[in-house]
């Protein structure tokens, strides 16, 4: 838990220093260089490690992060092709270390098993693609069917934490419960990683006579429940020396 | 082609045997060996040939078809587990040669690919396990959705074949249409392996200013348009000698 910690804590700082980029620069936003294949590798990195619905859509083409504006225009284009391009026109790619936290899961992926697959079907990471894509519609399909379902929990926004109706919420069917426990957290921070172990808990705990509980998530995120409201709250910078 | 209209050739000779069979015996249905491993070795096998939805719920506990009803009740069990079972028990397992016409990708997942995700996951057949349990909950409720709107196309259902209203199909979300086609079709013959490129050439056919078309599709089908209803059909069996 300590190691993703310091992950969140190095991804937020990244995130900020882009945010602080744009404002100098003026800029909309910024663009980042990823390809095909690191869109396939997270999508397999993301289902072996148990990732449910959101995480199978492996990279997404734009998202906006803590107002940060990141689009990803190479996304649909394989590694092989812009480094035939890079070559053609004597560009000299450069290699991002920073982000290598799972370096060694991902190289596991990228030299020993896409490889493998791609002997089964050499256009392996064209399938994988179309998958993500139709993941992305259900997703987004999900969305706003679950956004709407939210609106009735007479939900309260604030900047550093969300509320809603605990006896609505315990209303719901399980599967939505779960998505808007995540949803929100991860609407807050980024970071979070809510555990199926967790969601059941708190699920539970709602449903039970506890008049007053709380629970600290993975990541900078704790919820807290009385009687009639249940709160996500985003916790202050975690400071690391 | 050929190659696939052989394996379905098969298929349904071996699902004509067991109805033969349930029928001699007086039997409900049949129970099938199958276990966790074949089911994860079917979802990589179906993502990696570029599946939908349908393929990512790996093999199904319950199916039926053409009115087999079909059971594997050992389909959340590791292999390991039972074949630690059976030497405890002096139980010799007998293994299933016939269907072997994908041998050589499922080696290939079996032995080299699932041993590497083992390697980043111990825990990888739950992990995707979940996966297909939380992708099958979606399809079954598109799959309520989507029978409520073809009740709309006024269906009429023979026993070798669906016919629908064309008029009221090409007013349907592209999305719907594919899904229309692509269960109907299966529901006739379980062999049927329609491709996107079938499927966008049936629509636009559709929607255009064409009175009459027909298409042959993959397996032992065929759709055949009016100007008003579409029909699907399946044709008689081929004699392969």
């Amino acid at each position: 838990e300590k190691s993703s910690n310091i992950e969140n804590y190095f991804r937020e700082s990244r995130l900020e220093e882009f945010l602080k980029l744009t404002k100098v620069t003026n800029s909309y936003g910024i663009f980042t260089a990823h390809h095909l294949n690191d869109h396939i590798e997270t999508f397999l990195m993301k289902i072996t490690r148990g990732s449910g619905l959101q995480g199978m859509e492996g990279i997404k083409e734009f998202i906006e992060l803590n107002g940060l504006k990141i689009y990803r225009p190479l996304i649909q284009i394989p590694k092989h092709i812009l480094l035939k391009f890079c070559y053609k026109n004597n560009i000299l790619p450069n290699y991002d270390y920073t982000n290598n936290s799972n370096a060694y899961s991902r190289n596991r992926i990228r030299n020993n098993i896409i490889p493998e697959f791609e002997k089964i079907n050499p256009n392996f990471l064209e399938s994988i693609n179309r998958i993500t894509k139709i993941i992305s519609q259900i997703n987004n399909k999900e969305k706003i069917r679950l956004f709407n379902e939210f609106e009735k929990l007479e939900p309260n926004y604030e900047e550093n934490n969300i509320s809603f109706s605990r006896i609505i919420f315990n209303d719901l069917p399980e599967f939505d419960k779960k998505l808007i426990l995540k949803n929100n957290s991860e609407k807050l921070s980024s970071g979070t990683f809510m555990e199926n172990k967790h969601l059941d808990y708190i699920i539970e705990k709602s449903y039970s006579k506890s008049n007053n509980f709380s629970l600290d998530l993975p990541g900078p995120i704790k919820l807290i429940a009385t009687k009639k409201r249940i709160t996500i709250e985003k916790l202050f910078e975690i400071d690391f020396q």
